[in-house]
């Protein structure tokens, strides 16, 4: 067998919620909510069923759901998408990521990454024969540094993937950095793929940036969005992705090879269920609390936290306790203080140690409180 | 842009189901299931949803559902998948041939398709850079020369693609062309990708012959099955594929990029629903009743037909009323008579007209009497 990805470790993901199941543990590794989704919701879903929407959606997506999310972009950010040719609904915003991708790197394309990163931007791109070129963020807030970006850029890149609010660090790009962007691409050919699943949780007052908002990115940019991030039900499996036209016809092209269509009863309940923008509205509110209260809690432990600006995702910074890798932390934390969370290593560059480990924050308080007590009694 | 997929022509589903929308036509072009399915499977993901299953599945797939399908196969086929490493659940069959596919085709490598064919295999092929090698299936029954396959295979083959029952033609592959093939394969490296998604719409007491029965090609065979078609839900994109852990192995790495994991409360429904057999055995009986209902109700007017042995579809002869193209007939059928169909001419050899129709006869009777009553004023 000639692997198109050797050497892939097992899903990281899997791995520690394996782990924590294993040994019992507090789960905050894998990013998911640990709290209950909105019954209605799910109500919506069993009536569609009932209603009779259980065969094929069309291929793009529902109508009716496409012209929700066209919408809501519209009063968010001001760029109204074409609801026919510019939008598809997906099964994730993993699906739209992977069709992003894979509908436009050719073997020996570069790919700009900045690290660390999400872990499936890196083999998507080379399962096409693609290049990943990985830019590391700097400093404890992790910010671009956009001199580098530059000097990176090359005749061959084809696409600069960016995710804000970030996952893992809880890191934003701010207006400046998009402008920068902008100009930077200004008379390339480069595709901006721009990963926003959790757009809707963003704290302090910040503003989310989306490439939508910004004419001349909107124009080469591929946004992904995720209604498991946002609705609490990452296990549903539904996101979607909007570009424009010339592009979306590529995803599409994908899109059909690889699912067709997406859960079509699920897309009816969405259809209705955006209607009413409070469901996202109150995410920011609701996730700074959980963040706020979760680092008021481990104020007084040796880890030491930058507050994250969005995401569900809080980073630790453990070196005044051990000098031990992240993988071996974490590991150790997950068997002896039965808390699992993410090793920010694997995510980095050369899986380079900066003694981080990430924090799903998405949990009961009481889920809070209990991983505090544990993080107090260590070091 | 450097299209992938260059001159790919809109979905043949999308076009002939969006044409019957627009001519309120009887829709038997798209295959999917025109009734009622069961209430109480919907009861069982209502259920799953309300208890709390909302969040990631396991990548591969929850446990209790795996368990089931491997159980279900041992007791068709007599072969025992290991349930840890060689069974994923996927987002429809799609989804299962896209990763069995693009996981080792690379580019230059060769793919055997028999044709017809649908119509994924050939741009899934080609979007991973591999050349489709297709092989007209023979006369009225549409059966494969496997001496023509003989002389083309080559060191450049990976892969060949089979489908039994066979979509568009309801033919199938007997036991001697399973060992045929056996054979064939015997001392190669050639991959198998069965899709077997019609395993359980089989007529005339009839045995399917799913690859996982023969020793020799379960060892190279990637077998995908789909709920949708079995279960009367093709909206809801659940399937799977079995193969062995080397072959596995390597679909996950691409299943974990496009998706990751699917539906979770879904896959909760499923493995209870799967626990009675008749949910499937039943399947034969059901859908025979409904081919020969409609073979019946159209015996008399111009169409000429050979009965299909497998599948939800039947082919239609038009020869006797027109000499015109099939996709041009099949439109007109949809715009003067209000009856669609899948002109079979694009899942062929460079479109090469044989004058047929494929009708998907899976809906209630008095759809089919309509459609008869249509049919029989035509020629
Ligand atoms: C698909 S599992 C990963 C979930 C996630 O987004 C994360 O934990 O970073
Ligand atoms: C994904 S739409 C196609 C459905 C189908 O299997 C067919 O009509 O052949």
């Amino acid at each position: 067998i000639n692997s198109k990805l050797p050497n892939t470790p097992e899903s990281i993901f899997s791995k520690m919620s394996g782990m924590a199941s294993q040994y019992q543990a507090i789960n905050m590794s894998q990013g998911f909510p640990g709290f209950k989704s909105d019954d209605y919701l799910k109500e919506l879903v069993f009536k569609a069923m009932k209603d009779g929407y259980n065969q094929y959606a069309p291929l793009a997506g529902i109508p009716e759901l496409r012209e929700e999310i066209i919408n809501k972009i519209e009063n968010l950010h001001g760029k109204k998408y074409h609801v026919d040719s510019e939008i598809t609904v997906t099964s994730g915003a993993s699906q739209a990521i992977y069709c992003g991708i894979s509908a436009f790197v050719h073997p020996g394309d570069e790919v700009i990454i900045f690290k660390p990163a999400y872990d499936i931007y890196e083999p998507i791109v080379k399962s096409n024969g693609g290049i990943p070129v990985p830019i590391q963020l700097k400093g404890k807030e992790y910010q671009v540094d956009w001199e580098e970006v530059e000097t990176k850029i090359s005749d061959k890149t084809r696409m600069i993937v960016i995710n804000s609010p970030h996952n893992p660090s809880g890191s934003i790009l701010s207006r400046e950095d998009m402008l920068r962007l902008e100009k930077l691409l200004k008379n390339t050919n480069i595709i901006l793929l721009s990963d926003e699943v959790y757009e809707h949780i963003i704290f302090d007052d910040r503003k989310h940036q989306s490439a939508s908002a910004f004419k001349d990115l909107a124009e080469r940019a591929i946004v992904c969005a995720s209604f498991g991030k946002t609705f609490h039900n990452t296990g549903w499996k539904m996101g979607y992705c909007v570009a424009p036209e010339v592009l979306m016809k590529e995803i599409r092209k994908i899109h059909e090879i690889t699912v067709f269509c997406v859960n079509h009863p699920m897309q009816r309940a969405f259809a209705e269920y955006l209607k009413n923008p409070e469901t996202y509205l109150s995410l920011p509110n609701f996730y700074q609390q959980k963040r706020d209260y979760f680092l008021d809690l481990i104020k007084d432990t040796k880890f030491k936290t930058v507050p994250s600006a969005g995401t569900y995702f809080q980073l630790v910074d453990y070196s005044e306790i051990t000098s031990e890798s992240d993988i071996l932390f974490a590991a150790k934390m997950v068997k002896e203080y039965r808390l699992a969370s993410i090793p920010v290593s694997v995510f980095n560059i050369d899986q380079q140690d900066h003694k981080q480990l990430r924090f799903c924050f998405a949990k009961e308080n009481e889920t809070l409180e209990k991983a505090a007590e544990i993080l107090s009694k260590i070091g």
